[in-house]
């Protein structure tokens, strides 16, 4: 596999051929400074794939973005922050075909070819009038260099700014770029409603391929996070490819251009969902669990993800614990098949509990190790051969502070 | 359905027959002086039956009372805090096995005669030794009104005692009790484990109905509640019925005795229940969430769930926030079949959500209601008949506090 370059603080206008901006619209009425609405555009109709949340409670946003996708390529996705244009009805559905209208009226495309994605408080209408307004406005600002402003648009209360730029060779040396950015901290923000992720490249490819190698990957990074359990309403995750790397276009899931630029992708997608994980809500401390050696893949899954959101396993390593009690507790009650017998347990490489019984002769070795800003916990089930990785955060006071006291 | 009468104060040791003690082992080693090791016992074998976690790593002590219910009647439960002698391997049955054999001896009875049950630290071996010297204490220290005893010596953090007895008469008159003690302080304490519950009665019946029963009313209440979705090791509830009422044996689950019967059971092990959840850790609020007309039994149960264990739900209750948007969330991610256009959601007997739009005009009100101590949250998903009723608390700082800073 041919290595891939990370291009220094890049982001999805560092793809030839997208531009995009970030402006103000005052969307929450506040009357603040703060970027809520961008655009994300390419001149050329991209061969475009996208997934959605499962939540069967989800905003109309993704009923009109399904339908655009069903049509054809794409060339714009507008999006706001401050309002998640859900559990408001029909009206829900109005206003986000609305809002493809004006930004497809301003950049002379027909409405089917933007996409619309929306996030922040629950069950209140969007300020439509204020959308009038502002998407001519971010429509003119849209530049070359616009990544930034877009980041800025698309954060909630995100503390950390979420961009990755990558590149790599084909098999005849082009050159291709991925970009992509993302907002969410946690699945949920109090009253927010969630996790977005833009993604830009200029490989030709196949619109197929690129569908199934997005859900592909999203199912080993994306959905292999979890902060707090809650899936949101808005959950999107967007990939625009517009061919300008002029390469063979890719149409073979075995060709090695198709290898490479998979690898690539989840090379970004992997970044961005541990980014996420990582600036979680309150949380101080990246946690990955590795399964190793279950029965099967969705049992190793089941492991990882019942380890990853137990409660009791995230205040333990926010409070520095060395609490493997916990963690085969955790293990025990998933729904997978697991022996207590056989399970083995490591934090970092200091094993703890071997044949499902403690073997922490001395604390002072995982002490140092629970101290770290990465702690990644190894569960080897011996069961099979099956194996996950899954990425989440501690739970911490702040976690409350940020949920419990979000009005006050 | 004649009435259940509450006796103030009561427990256990209320019912005719029953004596209980609980001594001081030191089993944690620090030479506390808090009652850690109980025995309950009867002289005439009693019809008992249990019901135990589900968790598939756990404590020995589990596998030697399914053996000694398989054999018969009961006649003492011995019960240790302190040490969940879980995940130690083979030695934590043949330490469970002594334990039996100790308290048989000191009693007079076939080690087949007694269950044991033990809670505390997972990964620690029993202190053998102690429970020697101590459990012959325990056994002298047996007394008729020991239930209070007995109640100090199986809690672990627990802020508050679990106790409740009741009586109601049969067709014929015969005076019935019904006399419940538990313990948990979420459904784990850090680095221990465990919900246990102990319930006595003085009526004859059948134990097959006994256990069917028994089984029936906990799916109904003790597998209602969630502090923190973290299933222990060690969970165990256990019934005994002497006989000493001399009522018409109860043999049919259609007899008004039974049903009578049937009632009360329910009214204790709801009261146990919900104590378990208001005492959970860090709890300021029980929160009690109403299903009502889902499709199925398994959907209003999943709906409630998700819910009621939910982190956003829990700290919007804790912040007294009227944040209905995480509610139907939570209702949405859930396995049920539900459609966002025809939920109802009530927060007291205020109407928050209707038919998926949010109707609340003024917030003066529900702050009002979320100021209660108990917070009742009904879902009505008009999509069917089936009901379900669950309870937990909400997510405080505490919760942090105790799980992070235990070893602090």
């Amino acid at each position: 596999m041919n290595e891939v370059k990370v291009l220094k603080d890049g982001d999805i206008t560092w793809v030839n051929g997208f531009k995009s901006s970030g402006v103000v619209a005052d969307i929450k009425g506040n009357g603040g400074d703060k970027k809520d609405l961008a655009i994300i555009y390419c001149e050329k109709e991209c061969v475009t794939a996208a997934v959605f949340t499962t939540n069967k409670v989800r905003s109309r946003t993704i009923d009109v973005n399904r339908e655009n996708l069903s049509k054809g390529n794409i060339n714009a996705i507008v999006v706001n922050s401050g309002n998640a244009n859900a559990c408001v009805g029909k009206k829900g559905y109005m206003d986000a075909l609305r809002m493809t209208e004006i930004t497809a009226e301003n950049l002379g495309l027909d409405k089917e070819k933007v996409l619309v994605c929306s996030t922040g408080v629950i069950g209140v209408q969007l300020p439509m009038e204020k959308l009038e307004k502002s998407i001519p406005k971010a429509v003119k600002e849209i530049k070359d260099n616009g990544g930034k402003d877009t980041i800025e648009a698309i954060m909630t209360t995100d503390l950390v700014k979420k961009h990755i730029a990558v590149e790599f060779e084909t098999e005849n040396g082009e050159k291709i770029r991925i970009g992509g950015i993302a907002k969410g901290s946690g699945m949920i923000h109090p009253n927010m409603a969630t996790l977005l992720g833009f993604i830009t490249t200029d490989i030709d490819i196949d619109k197929e391929l690129l569908q199934n190698t997005l859900k592909d990957i999203t199912d080993k990074t994306f959905n292999m996070i979890s902060v707090d359990r809650d899936t949101s309403t808005n959950d999107s995750l967007i990939i625009m490819s517009n061919g300008f790397a002029n390469n063979q276009k890719v149409t073979d899931k075995n060709s090695i251009d198709y290898l490479r630029f998979k690898n690539a992708l989840n090379f970004v997608m992997e970044h961005l969902a541990k980014s996420i994980a990582r600036d979680g809500e309150g949380a101080t401390k990246l946690i990955e669990v590795k399964v190793l050696n279950a029965d099967s893949d969705k049992d190793a899954k089941n492991i990882g993800k019942s380890v990853i959101t137990s409660p009791l396993v995230k205040t333990a390593v926010y409070g520095e614990d060395a609490n493997w009690g916990r963690i085969i507790m955790a293990i025990g009650y998933s729904d997978a098949e697991v022996e207590e017998g056989t399970i083995d347990i490591f934090v970092g490489d200091i094993k703890v509990c071997e044949n499902g019984i403690g073997v922490l002769e001395s604390e002072v070795e995982i002490n140092k190790e629970l101290k770290k800003d990465e702690i990644v916990i190894t569960i080897d089930i011996k069961l099979g051969e099956a194996t996950a990785r899954v990425w989440g955060c501690d739970l911490s006071y702040d976690y409350i502070k940020i949920n419990a006291d979000y009005r006050s």
